[in-house]
């Protein structure tokens, strides 16, 4: 999925282009926000996405938007194009005061960017190439799971390569537990078990590998987290990653390393394409 | 140090009171910061700050403003008043694509926030009191030592209290090191050894920590770095902590246990104000 620049921005609810210079987002990256696939109107697994956002209110202990009014928001946005992404930045305010304490019930500041619908570069029959980042995630269950805004490895491990053949890099942990892409979960497949990383000391729990976790349930493909090391990810026949603006992606390549399976991928494809049909 | 609100704020050079809502400081906490005392309309220790960053540009490949120029704006923003804090905060730049990808040789964006000296709450004489953080440090080389916006760490840590009473809490690493305060670096006393831990795996290695430890070179108390516990903690006489804002602050007392020694800290506090009148 190539990107483009944003075409429409609203703050707060309205139309504009800045945010205060003395935004704590900006200050500490102290905030959240979720990236959303918006499709005639409707964002793909809102729900899901307004859960994860208030799980990060609630780690991060900032007031959470109402949902309801939200959701409004974000169709309004979305309404226009027949497909588009929606990015929601919600941080905890402005900093009234210098330092990192913050006063108790401060309302935090909405932005709303939204984006061209790229639609994904044909995807290989063979699948996507990916490569292991040298960084390692650091670890801190504190704020594992949620998608706050310190993305700052995520930014560096992305700067590690430039071929655009290169669809994504999996991290490891600095204790050597595979955990993620640098913008997607990943699923191994060994025989008849289907693992994914578990992410309660680092990484972003997302949406769609819920979703996908979900549909394998309903497919009788049990998926389980476990802690995985390199060893797991030498010993997979069948990878794929998965993000809410792009789906399920069946990994190719890794480092050189053909993957030729493919049984589970395409079965969870044509089952999440069935229930969003649905 | 009380805080009080922003009275001047510039953008790239300018006065102005907004970002673009595109800015990688926003959306990733890509970018460094830095927080300088100025007096009488010089920034103190003006090149350790600016060295500072530009190690920091370096590890996060941004490119760094001009030295001389950044150096003269400052000078600019700190001229009016006696004394102020002068917040810089170096983005990346504002997001062009979607993604955590960035182009290269991109213009950073330089946001400089004026702050009134508040002036130390008058120092007790017995030291200040400090605790223990429940929060632990995420260990990661590539980000360790720099003062990026990455900063949710210290807002969970500095939310562990609101006593007014205590000045400050001790962080240790997820591996159990004991690395800095939430806004200072810290240094032990033990007979005659005086340590500072190691910063290589997390911790920001503080402008003051710098200037007391070339001020303790001076005085023949030679500062050991070093990878420090719990019972190094346990085990110091006297303790103090550093900050570019504070200098050096003493402790009088960690998690009800009262620390009586003061002679280190005393010489130290001393020499540095020699140093600076001189």
């Amino acid at each position: 999925m190539s990107s483009q620049a944003a075409d429409l921005i609203w703050v707060n609810g309205a139309p504009a282009d800045a945010v205060s210079a003395l935004e704590r987002g900006l200050h500490y990256g102290d905030g959240l926000f979720e990236t959303m696939a918006c499709i005639g109107g409707r964002v793909r697994f809102l729900e899901l996405h307004l859960a994860r956002l208030a799980r990060g209110c609630a780690q991060l202990n900032i007031a959470g938007p109402d949902p309801a009014a939200l959701a409004r928001e974000l169709g309004s946005l979305g309404a226009g194009p027949a497909r588009c992404i929606l990015k929601l930045i919600l941080t905890r305010g402005p900093a009234l005061a210098r330092g990192y304490a913050y006063p108790q019930g401060q309302a935090p500041t909405r932005i709303v960017l939204r984006y061209p619908w790229a639609g994904p570069a044909v995807e290989p029959a063979a699948g996507v190439r990916v490569r292991i980042a040298r960084l390692r995630l650091a670890e801190n269950p504190a704020l594992a799971g949620i998608k706050h805004l310190n993305r700052l490895e995520q930014v560096l491990a992305r700067a590690e390569w430039d071929d655009p053949e290169v669809a994504e890099a999996l991290l490891f942990s600095r204790s050597g537990a595979l955990i993620s892409g640098t913008m997607s979960n990943v699923f191994l497949v060994r025989g008849a078990s289907v693992l994914t990383p578990r992410l309660d000391v680092c990484g972003v729990a997302g949406v769609m590998r819920e979703v996908v976790m979900a549909v394998a349930r309903d497919c009788a493909i049990p998926v389980q987290e476990a802690v995985l090391g390199a060893a797991d990810l030498d010993a997979a026949q069948e990878m794929f990653l998965t993000s809410s603006l792009t789906g399920i992606r069946r990994v190719g390549e890794i480092e050189g390393r053909i993957l030729a399976g493919d049984t589970v991928s395409r079965r969870l494809q044509a089952a999440l394409a069935r229930r969003e049909a649905g």
